[in-house]
């Protein structure tokens, strides 16, 4: 392990953790949370009906937000019009045609929903499943039952920018709880039990803005939540369902205080079962709760239904 | 093109079409008819709070539902628990660790949207786009619209196996609009315009309670919709704002008549821009309605925003 | 482990091993025996000048003879003709145009050289390398040092076939060295210390002549080698530097005496370090042998140089 | 097409092509100069019997040294030792374990035999194969009768960077016969009829000695041949059956004269049918020639045999 780096097992002796609180078989953790008052809590919220969806573009000429660290997805075509002007046309009998592709992606190249065995550390997962079970596939805390259960309830945005009065905070620029409170009370919306939490950090506002070398730079780092023992009690306090940002990690990535890496991915992921969902477009909806002062609506996501996977490309679905 | 059977073009002569009907630039066809008041229908129809999701599973032990015509999709791990057994196992400051895995899959390769330029005939996609434009991935009518737009709205589930008192209707098994008349009447339930209708055949019933050799057997077939003018005139005039069945094509394939293929493709996504939605596993749904007798719901689905693609799989969500 | 089937390390106990041989970084096994005399040899056994290509082909219209258990290959297209009649035509300033393609395939999915690295038991590869070490890919023993050294030398092919007089040995047929040496005398070609030892099962022939299910079969099996002591003692006390077959996995795969699963790869390559070269498609080569009765040849193969690869597809050379 | 930059079509308009040499069926073009009296040349250069392989890693630390215009080549395991230490380790009876891993690979993504059929102009391949025919996939003049032949020869290495006194030839720094010839002669070899040109421009040497970033820059051009009418007569006069460099493109790529891309492709690969092999690492083997000023040797070399491919990786094998 790299020198002067405290161990994250350390940094999290004695945090809270949900493990057991749902069973020994859970798999979900914070959706839990979620159920009939929180669907029609969700639905109380809408009012004018309109839609937002909030994946990120896949294969977008300015290219795709995710990790450096992973290989960009690809789209490859196997028949297109194409086909029939060369010399074995496909021949479908009465002469419709079809067009078909094939995509090559990480399960988390895109916007996406990760499972809750994503990310851990000391060889346990959330709920004190073994590490071991992560191998060749999540075969506990997997994408699956996430997929299987879906998340709707009520939704919240909390415009950290506006807050901070920028279009986008700066890599390395890190919040907490307080900020998210101080957020709510500047929007002047309340931030109730089992809500699923957005936040704007107008991070992909500046992706789309500047060349593709200056956003990823030598050593990718972006700005997010930073762990402190009461960000960890506050998100188990309010029994938050879901949180979900415009940023690929979620979180500041690299703590800029202690050099670990994934902090709060192990403290509020692993130790309280907190689904996460990252690189989330925000940028539509921001800009139509900035104009009319709605910050809650419904939120409808559903990852897809990968057996083992360590997460899932998502298109959340939001209702205000 | 095989000999006796008619060609498309000549079986669609006069066919009712909504080219131009919503602009010469659209590319969602029949999601045109949802707005807020086809939200608000949605929202009225949910009584419980209850979550279902529609998916297949991908990678599920009895394998994927998906055409046998298309590679069978492929998930690889790129790290897990077992990479810091290995003789270099990733650092991360401060020891957190994560699991990454990679998807191969046709875009067409389980529950998922069609793009209204998946299937054309006579050279010209849905709105009268040019097939042309399919080369190289879908210029227009690709699934990126239909997923930045999303689909939320009134659901209603037509329970077609229900209605003929079988498990599953049979491979080759036809219906037309008539029956799913009759399949609304039967459950009480009414069909208003700008609904998204849900077909039950208990075809995927049957895919996991069989082996897949006689499931997929030499020459695969499928229960579904058979081309009608009647079919065209009623789907226009219902202005359906999107169909899902649990079948790979929505419809019979090939038509046990004349032997044409994707007729219905043809006639109703082509020419009308209705919106498909495949391979839905409406298993536990169904189960539910027929239990309690609510036939209705929201529903809330988005296929992926990939640029270019036919289209994407998708994981609907319904609330009831 | 299943029940009654000995264990491998139980059968092998006492098995002769070169590891250390070469040294305790060798990382090539036999292909030592391989230098400038054994190139010689190769070049001496040239007389028409006639070349053979011993791959057998990918997407094949008759598919490919490869593993049930693996993936099957893909190529997709990037670039064709096809390309310049779509809207967004490639632009190369002059006119030039090119096609491109992509290959998705097991690196064990054609013709192929394992790796020594690729088979094992008790935790310890060829030449007592720790096992760990396949973690993520081959750390020890991949097929690099194999490509990078590549395989010059005397080829000498052994038509079994032929000398039980049959078109193809049957499924779960087996023989040993005695059958090889008999073959051998039968042909009047003499195994010489450091040759390149080919079989012929006509495994292939049987391949490209049924369909994919007859030859496949529910559960797969195939002829070829099958473990004795004296085997093992046999190809080391020869020095053979390489064994090449028709099979998919130049055994029997399943030994029909005990039930063990590749216990010739065991004793032959993890333990001795005896390169193996599967699947390679004999059938011109065979056919010309048995006309000119010359079957011995230059044999020169390479496979890809693939950093931690278990194995590469190769495209062998035979020059009679 | 781009302003100022002439056709392609014009500038090679009367050059010669071999068009019909070889049979209106022909695929192997200048492959059709190798026969037995080749290999026998091959087999007379051979004098201290050591191999070289010419293909450059896959995977190495340093990265693909493949054009920045193709996605990278990725390599996933599907089973490795760590797999025994999950929760559902594979069962092989006895006990035997196996590695395997899967390549996405664009087929031009590592040191590869062009098919003839790659690169063309005015909607004609060599031998005037119709450019539809690539449609899908090469139906015509693809890497797969190279790969059923294979390439046996004579092969004669020019140093191109030792003429020129340079440890590697500059960025967009060209070459043409007169050089080629001044290349040989300095060098004391001699160029036959037939032979495998091999030309070092110490590129490679130069992507393997610096950053990544700075080898491909902002707008990838390497140093190779340029065309003049004069080139392609001496490719056809010398009846050259095979040229391979260790550049991507055999050529500089960008014309500096002129601004066209990939003229020498279209003048010796389209027109004479002369097949390439691109990005060959010949470190080890110049620095073999220039200490003992042996330049000739056998070649012999064999792309996989792709059906349809555009081309095909490779490792050639050299024997001095």
């Amino acid at each position: 392990m790299t020198d002067d780096v405290p161990a994250v097992a350390d940094l999290l002796a004695g945090a809270p953790r949900n493990w057991g609180r749902w069973g020994a078989d859970d798999e979900v953790g914070t959706l839990n949370h979620l159920g009939p008052a929180e669907v029609f809590a969700g639905l109380a919220a809408v009012r004018s009906g309109r839609v937002f969806t909030l994946q990120t573009p896949m294969f977008h000429d300015h290219g795709d937000p995710s990790s450096p660290a992973r290989s960009a997805p690809q789209r490859y075509m196997v028949q297109d019009q194409g086909s029939w002007l060369g010399p074995e046309p496909p021949d479908l009998p009465g002469g419709a045609r079809f067009a078909d592709d094939v995509l090559v992606s990480p399960l988390q190249g895109s916007t996406q929903y990760d499972a809750l065995g994503h990310v851990w550390f000391d060889d346990q997962l959330y709920n004190g499943y073994d590490a071991a079970t992560t191998i060749g596939g999540l075969h506990k805390a997997s994408v699956l039952p996430i997929a299987e259960r879906g998340v709707v309830g009520r939704g919240v945005l909390l415009d950290l920018a506006g807050l901070r009065g920028k279009r986008h905070l700066d890599r390395d620029e890190t919040f907490g709880c307080d900020d998210l409170e101080a957020a709510a009370a500047a929007q002047g919306v309340e931030i109730r039990p089992h809500d699923v939490l957005l936040i704007n950090t107008g991070w992909l506002e500046f992706f789309y803005s500047v060349p593709r070398e200056e956003f990823f730079g030598s050593s990718y780092q972006e700005p997010g939540l930073v762990y402190t023992p009461s960000l960890a009690s506050w998100f188990q306090a309010k029994e938050i369902a879901n949180l979900a940002t415009d940023t690929i990690g979620n979180e500041v990535l690299i703590d800029p205080r202690n050099g670990t890496t994934l902090l709060v991915h192990c403290a509020l992921m692993r130790n309280l079962g907190l689904v996460f969902t990252e690189i989330c477009d925000l940028r539509a909806l921001v800009a139509s709760c900035r104009a009319d002062g709605q910050w809650d609506f419904l939120y409808a996501a559903a990852p897809l239904k990968v057996v083992g996977g360590t997460g899932s490309p998502v298109n959340p679905i939001v209702v205000k």
